[in-house]
Order: C-alpha cells, then sequence, then structure tokens
C-alpha cells in the first residue's frame, strides 16, 4: 500500500511500539512515520483532517470481543477500511541492555497484559507485578528513568523502539491471543476496487445494517447471500440503546462489491435493511 | 433466587466492591456471602468443586463486546446459566472520609476505568492518573495505605465495601457503557424450568454451536428460528483457530426450552449443527 516516494504518515492509539504500531508496519511497510494518538476518536479525526495518510485500528480480539467504540467511528466517519491483518499478541519480558534476568524485581505493564502472563509470573514469584497505564509505555518510562531492577511487558516493536532488550520472549498464557486490525484511508485515497478481483486474491467487504423489529427479520437479511451462495466470515449483532430489540447488525463476507454476485446481495440487503453501510472493500488478511 | 435460610455463597472474579459483586447481589440478593477468585477460571473451577453456591460472570460489554474466555468456560464446565442482569457502569471518585475534592491530587484505578473518565480529567488537570490493577483495589489501597491526597475510580458499593465516601459520582464519559452478567449454579440446583412460562416472565435462552463449512450453513441454521416466529436477541460468530472458515456462534433466543415451539426448533438445529450446545435458559433481564 506504500504509493508514494514520500513516507506516509500513519495514525494509531497508543504510544510507540504499541500492537498497533505492529500491524501498522505489517499494513504499510517499516519504513512508514507514525503519529501515536491518545484516544481512538483523534485516530478518525487526524485522518478526517488530513494531518495523516493513513489510519490503523483495532477491531477485534479473540478473547475480548469486538471494539465497539471502532465500529461507532466507522459509523461516524466516512474513511473506508482499505485493509485488515491479523497479528498475534506476543508479551515480552523487556529490560534495559546489561540488566540480566536475575535483576529483575519488578514487572510494569498495563494490568490486561499482566494479567495474561499469570502462569509466568507463577513461575517467578520473585517478580512484583506494577500496573502501568501501557504496555509499551512501560518499556519507555524503564528506559527514561534508566531502571536496572525493572522490566515491561510489551510487544517486540517496543524493545525496538526504546532500544530495550528483550529478556523473555512469548510469555503470555494463551498463545491463541489475536487482535485483527483495519487499515483506513480517505475516500479519494482508497484506491479504485477492481471490476473483477485478481486471481489469487480473496476479497472481503464489511457492512453494517439495521433491521426491522420483527422475527425472522436477519432470516431474510441473510438470504440475499446464502441464495447467491457468498460466504460470510463474520456476523454480530449488537442491540441499539434506548431501542429494546432493534439491532445493529456486523457482517463481512467474502466477495468484491463490483462483482455481479455481491451487486446483487447488496441491492437485496438494501430493501430489507433500514440501513445499511458498505464500510470497505479490501483483500483478506492473513 | 434466594432459596435457603442459610446465606449462599457466590464467587466472582476480582476484588471485593467489584462491579460483579454489584451484579451478584442484584441477582441473589445483598445478604450473600462472596468468595472474590483472581481468574474467571477460578470462579467457574469453585462453583464445579462445591465452594460456592452460585458464581457471576460478565458475558459482554456495550463499548467492549463479548467475553470470549468466559463463552469458552461455559462450553468446558457444565454450569448452566440460571439469570441475568445488565449493570450500568458507574465510575465514582472514592476518598476516606474527612478527604474533601480539593485535597485530591492523585488518582488511581484500573487503566480502562481511567480512560473511561477523560473529561473528568480534562475538568480537573491537578489530577495525576495512576494506574491501578483493580477498580475495586484502587479504593482499597486508598483506605489501607490511609492516603489523604489519594482517590480511587471504582463503583459505589466499593465504597460501601471499605468505609469510603463518593465525592463526585458517575464521572464516566459515556453513559451507554452496560455489562452483562450471567448468574450460573450446578445442574442439580439449577431448578426445574417450568413447562409453561408464568405469564409476564420472558424467558430466553442461550446456545453456542457450530455448523459445516459451506455457504448458506448459518442462513440454514436460522430457519430453525424464523420458520417457528422466535425472535433472536444475540448472535455473534467466532472463527475456530486453526480451522479456517469454520465458526462457532453465540445465538439468544426469546423463549423457553420445553415450550413446544423451542423445542422443536432446537431439534431442527441439532439436525443442521455439528455441535450444540444448550447453555442455559433463565428469565430474562433488565
Amino acid at each position: 500500500m506504500n504509493r508514494k516516494a514520500r513516507r506516509e504518515i500513519v495514525a494509531f492509539q497508543g504510544e510507540r511500539g504499541a500492537f498497533s504500531e505492529e500491524a501498522a508496519q505489517k499494513l504499510f511497510g517499516s519504513t512508514i512515520e507514525v503519529l501515536p494518538c491518545q484516544r481512538f476518536e483523534d485516530v478518525f479525526r487526524a485522518l478526517d483532517r488530513k494531518k495523516v495518510q493513513a489510519a490503523v485500528i483495532p477491531i477485534e480480539n479473540t478473547l475480548h470481543g469486538s471494539v465497539h467504540e471502532n465500529y461507532d467511528h466507522l459509523l461516524h466517519f466516512d474513511l473506508p477500511i482499505v485493509g485488515e491483518i491479523n497479528v498475534r499478541i506476543v508479551h515480552n519480558l523487556i529490560a534495559a541492555p546489561g540488566v540480566t534476568f536475575g535483576k529483575i524485581r519488578r514487572v510494569y505493564s498495563h494490568p490486561v497484559a499482566l494479567n495474561q502472563c499469570l502462569d509466568f509470573f507463577a513461575q517467578n514469584p520473585q517478580l512484583e507485578k506494577v500496573p502501568f497505564y501501557d504496555t509499551a509505555g512501560s518499556v519507555k518510562m524503564v528506559m527514561s528513568e534508566g531502571l536496572t531492577d525493572s522490566a515491561g511487558i510489551a510487544s517486540a516493536v517496543a524493545a525496538e523502539t526504546y532500544g530495550a532488550r528483550i529478556l523473555r520472549r512469548s510469555i503470555e498464557d494463551d498463545r491463541q491471543n489475536f487482535t485483527r486490525f483495519f487499515a483506513l484511508r480517505r475516500p479519494r485515497d482508497a484506491g479504485r476496487i477492481p471490476a473483477k478481483a485478481k486471481r489469487g486474491i480473496q476479497w472481503k467487504t464489511s457492512v453494517v445494517f439495521t433491521t426491522r423489529n420483527v422475527p425472522g427479520a436477519l432470516f431474510r437479511s441473510l438470504s440475499a447471500f446464502a441464495l447467491r451462495d457468498l460466504n460470510l466470515a463474520k456476523i454480530e449483532s449488537r442491540p441499539l440503546r434506548g431501542k429494546p430489540w432493534e439491532y445493529l447488525f456486523y457482517l463481512d463476507f467474502m466477495g468484491q462489491v463490483n462483482e455481479p454476485a455481491c451487486r446483487n446481495a447488496l441491492g437485496h440487503l438494501r430493501e430489507l435493511a433500514d440501513l445499511l453501510r458498505i464500510l470497505g472493500c479490501y483483500p483478506r488478511g492473513d
């Protein structure tokens, strides 16, 4: 997706070295510049206001489910999804160069990360868990404070970013911890979706829709895809607050919006849905 | 659900005063005894091994999505869902009695809670955010250490539990932050589900199923409900790791497993699904 000689700036939420930065490098190449933001909303706004050329956001995690807030921002901003990637969340014990494992007494990280490494802490009772506001931020702090009895838990990118060293790799309890990230651009920069997909490239389309509050409404909506043999890759309902029994549905299907079967399916769904928004059409990630 | 004179013990994950304890009080009454556990797995195990009579677990949140880990435990343990409740996540600024708002300089809480109160911190730049491992735990620590310049952010139940005072109520940015909790019992204690629902009580049934990897598989599965005019309350797909294109589905529908339409729908779904597990049948929560 790196199409320009000038280096692109990509916005993400978190500190430098966050898992989102790892996703950004995989999606846009390792030579990008980045703009770390405090909130997800800041990420969308930075792209919308042309402070950056692209953005990367987490959309779901295999342990923690969908990031509904980012679905809300995808509905509110007109910033199409142009790519996706699944990143395995690997937690590493990271300290300053020269500091050995035997010297470590305190381990800083986000409580969610600390809680994903409980087996490691059970095996190393000499280590005290200390909560910190961010995974990558814990490595930044250990380095800037020059701590020699402390380590952080974060991504390998965080170690590289702050010139720190990985003392123990992959200390997480569960290796099945993946986060799916979306790459976003502005509509004019999203690139034309070809009329026909190239051989070997599988396309995915993400939509959000609502249906009327009647039994069988979702069933009828899915007929738009089933009758055309289109494979679904995700479906999730989300209650509409303040409207009991009305739902938003997140749906991903395999296919490319310009292909006839997909175009017809979306036309059919539009007849049945109160609201239908196409969030993006993009090559399927690994 | 309080059926015995002897006080019941209810397990939950987190410190005393956690939102799960608030849910437990609402589900089982305020006179219960509780067993706080470190991990979700410990909660299930405590109930399975008869250390407690019931358990309460969070299953989904309006901002953060489904707690997949607890769906995994529901599949692994045979501990039926017997009730549900939605709890609004209200964050309060809590300090020791006698400490006034003007004295507060540091505010401890779980980073997720701190990040849900950013407007409050923007309006009060004199306050430093300090990450802590737990919301209720931050109040416990402020009290046990006798801090007079610090506060925690946690539930009202946490203030009550530790004899602390609420200085500012409901300081969260987003009032649409709800967590849905399940009440669990052992199969023998779950109580008989009546053959016919009493007037005024709406029942909900939660199931998990997998389908074969063919287009339209979910569509056919949902026909079991649509053809019988049964209303769905939740549907969510979850990829089966290591089996590309195979999915687990979480599905909640309105109805009671002993009623003919529901019994027939589940029989029909069993024909179509590779795996089908009924996780519980319970009165719909508020």
